[in-house]
């Protein structure tokens, strides 16, 4: 968390990444918990059933597991969907705080370049007193 | 989802589509599982009552599916309620982010003026001493 | 909500209103579901520990509204449980990135000093050329 | 809330801090469980199980609270888990916000750079003028 904190992937990297891991979970754990819990998990489409509701926390609890070794993998399928949630929140989010930075950014380098003509004005009109007084001189020296 | 991170749509536009989308699907997805599941789901308003608790990913699991074709839409409408989620928690996020960036950003349009001033009395004092030097050299040539 | 987008309430006033208003909902709430569901809901606790469930989208469903006067208000109170964590989430995140943010802004304020000092430096030989310049015309026009 | 608000801590420390409580949570919390409700919770894994169903809002319901002891220990628990689920999501948001932040002040600093280097441009040519002016001064008053 710390490391990820410091050098964080980029956001699509991490998108990918969750929704693969997340369709993964989905399936491996379907399939776990049909091998573990052979009563409940009549199936292993009941498996993913209950994988996608617990991944997604709609957890209706119509299908549960009642084994340990079930409980275990259930954990890691819960914290796998509150990463997912939270990677995927995150990443449109920032997607919606950059476009509308963009947009600000746009106003603000206007705001800029006008700042840039002003000075720019002013060392245009030095620069004109400066030949005067250049083109002055050259008729005295010469 | 990759083509949308590169070119995202408006935050406004986002967040009216996906609460049309989400109402679209609460009510189609109540008519569908009253169509494939005639037993648990006694009526069109019983299958709504679940949509919306799968939306908000609430789940009680007092009416769920029991069905494969049910739980297929189940799927679909799973989905879209993380959908629904994200985008509307993107969308007021960016408005509160935008929010406090625009407190900051006055704060720092006033110091970017106050940095163009300094740099402005200083060219004034410089053209103020051009204008003296033309001056005398006016005089010299006359 | 597109008047919401367009102009948006503070932060700190959302954060309150919201929270107030959740804590309005599950008192309320769990009233309400008394006075509609008798049989489901033995006194105003019941309903009030449904409601905190429901707002919190945990949903157990060891108590849910059979009735659909019930149903009617359960649907508000998911509803305003979804408002609750978005509004929570925006708040609590604009918060972070306005911290960051701030960190960032300070850096970008050092370097702008820097790049004003190294302008004003060239200002000041200017100024220094020019003074020489005009002691020198003094001179010769005394 | 209030206070929080206005003097945010670190986002690294408020992630550590939130998960730490939240695995503090789900330990006490099903130790607590366990000994409110010994019908309910046949020992405190179940306690355990059932606290990180409501700490990240899954809510299965298999196991829920019968006594009113439990119900306002639950209580603590769903809010802690709205916390948990708050600061997680915010601070992966505003480190997916700060890395596409960086990605535009970088590209900012360029444009910047450039307008120094334009303005430095024309002070470079002003000095020159200046000390031909100086210069031919210089021949006069020798």
């Amino acid at each position: 968390m710390t490391s990820f904190l410091r050098k964080p992937p980029s956001v699509q990297t991490a998108a990918g990444v969750i929704i693969t891991a997340t369709a993964v979970v989905v399936v491996v754990g379907g399939i776990a918990m049909r091998l573990l819990d052979h009563k409940e998990y009549s199936n292993i489409w009941v498996g993913m059933w209950w994988a996608l509701q617990t991944v997604t926390t709609v957890g209706y609890g119509d299908v549960t597991p009642a084994r340990w070794s079930g409980r275990i993998v259930a954990t890691l399928v819960m914290l796998e969907g509150i990463a997912f949630l939270t990677v995927t929140i995150a990443a449109v989010t920032s997607v919606f705080v950059a476009r509308a930075e963009a947009e600000r950014d746009a106003a603000d380098a206007v705001e800029e370049d006008k700042e840039e003509d002003r000075i720019g004005a002013r060392l245009d009109s030095l620069d004109e007193r400066l030949e005067r007084v250049e083109g002055m001189l050259r008729k005295l020296t010469s």
